[in-house]
């Protein structure tokens, strides 16, 4: 800490609560979390019972150490709780005992709502009095299973909370607490994340921070640094975050071209971030993560990313100022649905042929991806957030569980002037995975003027045809729902003899608004043809659609409107300006309204307007 | 019960046996079946020890108490026991310590003939005293490991029996009790089943029934529908069966085209079945199955199949007469066997090379579809038949393990007249699974008039050339045996520099018949060619191969024959009626000999001979 | 015995001790290894707990018993101690408690250095005392687990010299003790064994010996022949060695073509064997091994296989005296490293962008391969081995992990006059899986004159260019390194527009010698033009690269030279005689120096020089 202080770099501490030591393990075997493969052996981080009082008692203790002779500190500027926390899948006789009394809770105490609502009459599964719990890590319906998670969800958010109070008795007032949250990890942040509840959970700091890996080299599109910097952004209501983690070299597939380090580190900026942290300083020499390799190489050289950090941070210590605490302003919303995530994740597990495959954050990828190639910027909306009325337009994917409450806002939105965009597996099953007795998709289809009774899928053989279908060939895929129109219009059928009778996509007009439903996953084009009628209709701006580079803006400090233009590409890209005379920042070139400026390969250009 | 009175509708009771309550998993944890993987968690179905004396002694006092309140019902015409009753892997102390007795008794109690006859030996595996008997689960001789599985089959058989006991003692003379036998299941009903003998079984019951799922939309063919009623209709000497379960929209990538339905229950009729029921009547709303859906889905709407159920129901009501009890006789029958799919189970596990991962079934499905798709109709044989003198024609794929006395029985059948088809992996190893010490194709060398010593892979580079071989180019698949011929005919040799010397495909004429023998997968169209020479010389009929339509027939209760003309295809299709003048049944359209006709798109015609 | 004594049939004892009976898996469970899946089942060989003191009670006194009725006999030539030994990945508590021992004693009772150099700060993995040594079957840190299996080899080979021991307390002089060392298998022998150390077991025997097994039909090359026999020949400092196991039918899929088994037979003479056993005689009847098949057939008939073993052994007998105790003498070595080969197993493992599943055996083999397609033999070099010097070059694929004096050994060499072909992924990390804090490719960057700071993975998209790629189009493959030339020649670079900067491939003058490393995984041809020029600068004779036949060559008893010119093809090729006068030994036909002669297709000619 003195050398910090003596070097003028401030420090985020982090409680030490996301591995537990050797002799831990040996003394308390508890602690180590019972999962559905067994107790977990010693070796990984984050294998440990974040419920054992065993291990809460140590955790505690460690902290209260930690803030005693940190908090006070100059250098120190926040707090990190813990580290990318989940609930990494405890399930011991101690966590059943307690997701019980939660049952119990839940039901009133009436075992027979339980069973009904959950249908564990079905195979036998009805439980006649509370002791006979069965093991839930078995279980077969998929009701309790995803009732299990969403339980585990909530002892993480209490777990967070827990160390935020203790870290709250020390903090001073200008001391922030972050915690880097995550998505779902497909060897990079892929969506949202299943094994915590990111918007419960943002309660317990005053900063939200995140997590972001990507692809680079020829893979680089921004695409992770949009959704994740979106969540995060959302999460406390517009605020800026922090990156808390993202890569320098990274696996050694993404060791970046010249310029894509620098590149991203703006498209963290231009999503509303306030800092861009590499994990980490240098590679690590011994253990596991030697191939996760930070700013410096083991070696301890000067490399080519090591260089590219250097001007990052010359750049921002110079511009920083206006290009820090960026407020965006968004038109669109992306509703995401935890319930929804683990809904589809037991229905594909046990039924293969299950829409091939495809999980929930495939078709949220499908519908962010598209809206982000057609520079349209997001925001996020949880099924808890009461802002809905902030958006013109909201994008729905598969929202397969949900509350009747939670539709009828969705209904009440339109009705009001909203537009929504539906995917197909939405409104199908009520919060408890109860498929809803009555007609599809569930009560979304007053707003949406669709039903259906059946799906199936297309086995690559399905065309589409309709007005929202471009030239060339278009297919169904993966998945196909019936739709019946009941006063909404047919955007798309099915181009197949024994389907053609039926509706693939659809757009109703309903009371001031509209609700456009997509019932297959048709591809990025056609769903950008869908998108494209929706915005226009809905008044949001798609002049930058097909400029060739992504576009962000919100403003600065000073008020005025800050635009990045970044090029994922390998190639110079020209760019007409469209708004008022603007100066870069970076440059202070002056840039006239409509004249045209060129963005270098893997490049950005950081327009100021005057 | 009161209420189907009131409708008229029958009822079947099924014993509530295949999934235990939570409650007795909680308080009497044996229940739960030690297999492989060690004990079963609570949650699917059929996870229990049905040795267990607790779970027996709950099964009773259930079925009891079932039998009371409802086997005097007028309604009631039958009773089913269990659900696809499978020994579902038991293996616990219990059932070895009961296997260990059965061995005991099999050899009666001489541990040298059971290690000289499983040859224990090798790799120290030898037991020199009955209490030395080591887990069975871990054991690396596939003679123990086959037998044990014989043995596990013997439960499920004593498990039924057990109940029909129990039901025997409740049930009128006029109700029946059935059971629904399933085949193999590779996400459809593909082949015999592994884990119960049918043949036992049937024993237990005095009507049988089965349950068939399989693809659909394009890749509908009927096939699963013929070999699973060829089985069902051979169980009780060619008795007419019930079909117990079949598919209504199924899994969502079955939901049928317009037709299909009505071409499926029509099919099953062709085969000698007494009944069509589907699982289910509305798809679930909770639990694992929601996506296995019913004649209505969750929304308790009318849709397309439920439309088409209520055509099927329609034409029974008023076509039955005609339909039911359909009388079969067919020329030709496949032999199949418990012990050789077990055997090759074994083989190909621990050598993966061996067959290229090809198992029993798939060659039972190469020589039954190929007969299926030339119109031939087929019986099925299993080695405790005694009915082998039937049949013109015995097709018998893959018998890998068999008694002496079987070879035996095949080669006096061609003695007598009759007509083999015998393919790779015959007569090699006796009923433990010792590979025969002597010339290959064990006994049924004598017949087949040929021998080999060597057999090997054929790595995609070995043609085919010889008289059965048609035009193009036709190659040894999968597996081939080098055949030196002792008397037989050479009906196709190996192309390859290597082997070329050695032949592919025999026939020998043997006394009154002849034997024919396939040492390689040959291609359908190959084994075709094979099939159409033996049939022709056995007077089998083939004038309707090649016509584009399958046909089933059989006599009905009027005495008349009836023939189904099944059109598998999404294209109109012509055909020549060969037969004496008839009347469609459907239509009561008159049909004159040698007239043509159409059969629809996915559509049957039905017609009765005058 | 009396029945092989009679025959003149000589006999190797085989120590029984490599499959435990029943009877002690029942009586002592503990004798059942412990490994990373629990405690093993019994059934399969080879799953015992080699350190077990029952176990080892028990062996000893089988080992005596036989000793002591066999060791005297005449036709006992020698003993084979065990089969096939490894570790079985024996993993259970006693093996733990004494590995906690093994470590005091490395690290001298120093717990910081032990932290230290595994880096077990690291994800709190910190020892505070050895008492809290946790099992290190579910270890994270790489460090640990190296050394841990480091510490298993060592377990393998006590045993083996504790069966020697018993041994020679009974064996005569002339009686010689020998072990079947064999390789990695991959349905093969493909490469390097990883779980026991050949270098330090081959003190327990005074002849060594090796299993090898191959594909074989069109896929029969003579690699598998070729480094196995290379290991063995240099475990014992050149002398000759045993095939105790080949195969002779084997797998189904590797049924010889006609002369391919003789080919094989003369190809392991060509290397220095002293012999070609068969497993096995006849193929077994029961258990898992039925497919494994010997040179009969389960029916104890002869066949293609026992003909063309007769003829070999006809041969081997009338003209065995001009093949025997072949000695060679070769210029090249390759340097193997068995800490290396589990230091790549670990990376890949847990990161599988990896050099995309590229294992340590997968770089060894690409370059020895090379070098045999180039008709260049070679030795083994082991980190231990003392001769070094004895080499004109030394070839070292991916020497990941080595300790400072073998780099410095290596540099040496070069500095000597001696030329090296090293492979990237060499040098990087210490003897303890730490990655050098310092200039890769570690101390061997003195002799090779390159640095590098930087690597990633082709992603199929770099192209390479430079003085050593031949026409065509040749990319960079699997993983590349960076390579920054510090008095290296160029002699490849990246062809990417981002990548274009860095070498791929360099050649360093250093004092009397030569230095070449290879940073990527260039395809054959490229490394064949690498090898090319280092050879010919080093002097090693190519003259016989692209004769289209294997040439392998020794001196006999004779003091005479005897060249094998080994067709793996099947075609017959024509080839030069560039040598002295010589005569076919097998024909006695004569042979001028510089006359061409033919060698039939999978045929051999074997020319002793005059």
């Amino acid at each position: 800490m003195d050398a910090m202080e003596a070097a003028g770099i401030s420090v985020i501490i982090g409680t030490p609560t996301y591995a537990v030591p050797t002799w831990m393990a040996k003394a308390h075997p508890e602690v180590m979390a019972v999962t559905n493969e067994g107790r977990n052996g010693y070796g990984f981080r984050q294998l440990m019972d974040i419920t054992s009082p065993t291990y809460l008692f140590y955790a505690e203790r460690v902290i209260r150490e930690l803030m005693k002779v940190t908090a006070h500190r100059k250098c120190v500027i926040g707090f990190q709780i813990d580290n990318e926390t989940k609930h990494y899948g405890t399930a011991g006789p101690n966590v059943q005992q307690r997701f019980v009394k939660y049952l119990r809770e839940k039901f009133h105490d009436d075992l027979y709502a339980l069973n009904r609502e959950f249908g564990l009459d079905y195979w036998s599964n009805r439980l006649n009095a509370w002791e006979d719990a069965v093991d839930v890590r078995t279980a077969c319906n998929a009701s309790v299973r995803a009732e299990f998670e969403k339980f585990q969800r909530l002892l993480v958010t209490e777990f967070l909370l827990w160390q935020a109070d203790i870290v709250n008795e020390y903090r001073r007032e200008d001391q922030f607490i972050t915690h880097n949250f995550d998505g779902e990890w497909r060897n990079y942040s892929y969506g949202i994340q299943s094994d915590a509840d990111h918007f419960q959970e943002a309660n317990a700091v005053t900063v939200a921070g995140f997590d972001i890996y990507h692809p680079s080299q020829d893979l680089l599109t921004g695409k992770e640094i949009a959704f994740g910097g979106d969540i995060a952004r959302s999460l406390k209501g517009g605020d800026n975050y922090l990156i808390l983690e993202t890569q320098a070299q990274g696996y050694i597939n993404w060791l970046h071209y010249k310029g894509q380090l620098r590149l991203q580190a703006y498209s963290h900026l231009s999503e509303g971030a306030n800092s861009v942290m590499y994990w980490h300083w240098h590679s690590l020499h011994n253990s596991v993560e030697t191939y996760w390799r930070g700013i410096l190489s083991q070696d301890f050289e000067e490399n080519d990313t090591y260089r590219e950090v250097c001007r990052i941070g010359k750049e921002f210590a110079e511009k920083g100022d206006h290009l820090v605490n960026l407020k965006k302003k968004n038109d669109v919303a992306v509703l995401v649905s935890n319930p929804s995530l683990t809904a589809l994740k037991y229905f594909p597990v046990e039924f293969p042929q299950e829409m091939h495959g495809i999980q929930y954050n495939d078709i949220f990828r499908w519908m962010f991806d598209t809206l982000y190639d057609m520079n349209v910027e997001c925001d996020i909306l949880w099924p808890e957030s009461e802002n809905f009325e902030d958006y013109k337009v909201i994008v729905v994917p598969a929202l397969y569980a949900a509350e009747d409450a939670l539709l009828a806002r969705l209904n009440r939105f339109v009705e009001n002037g909203g537009h929504l965009v539906v995917s197909f597996k939405s409104g199908y099953s009520n919060e408890n995975n109860k498929v809803r007795p009555a007609v599809q998709p569930g009560i979304l289809h007053e707003s949406l003027g669709i039903i259906y009774h059946q799906y199936t899928t297309p086995r690559d053989s399905v065309g589409l045809t309709g007005t929202v279908i471009g030239g060339g060939v278009h297919k169904a895929r993966k998945f196909m729902e019936l739709l019946i129109p009941h006063g909404a219009e047919v955007l798309a059928s099915y181009d197949h003899y024994n389907w053609k009778e039926y509706a693939a996509v659809t757009k109703n007009h309903y009371r001031k608004g509209t609700a456009t439903y997509v019932g297959t996953m048709v591809d990025e084009e056609v769903l950008a043809n869908v998108f494209r009628g929706v915005l226009g209709e809905a008044g949001v701006d798609l002049s930058e659609e097909g400029s060739g580079v992504i576009l962000h803006q919100g403003t600065n400090d000073y008020g005025k409107i800050v635009r990045y233009y970044l090029n994922y590409s390998a190639e110079e890209k020209k760019v007409l300006y469209r708004y008022g005379n603007a100066a870069d920042v970076l440059t202070g070139e002056a840039v006239d309204s409509m004249s045209g400026f060129t963005v270098g390969a893997w490049d950005v250009r950081i327009l100021e307007e005057q």
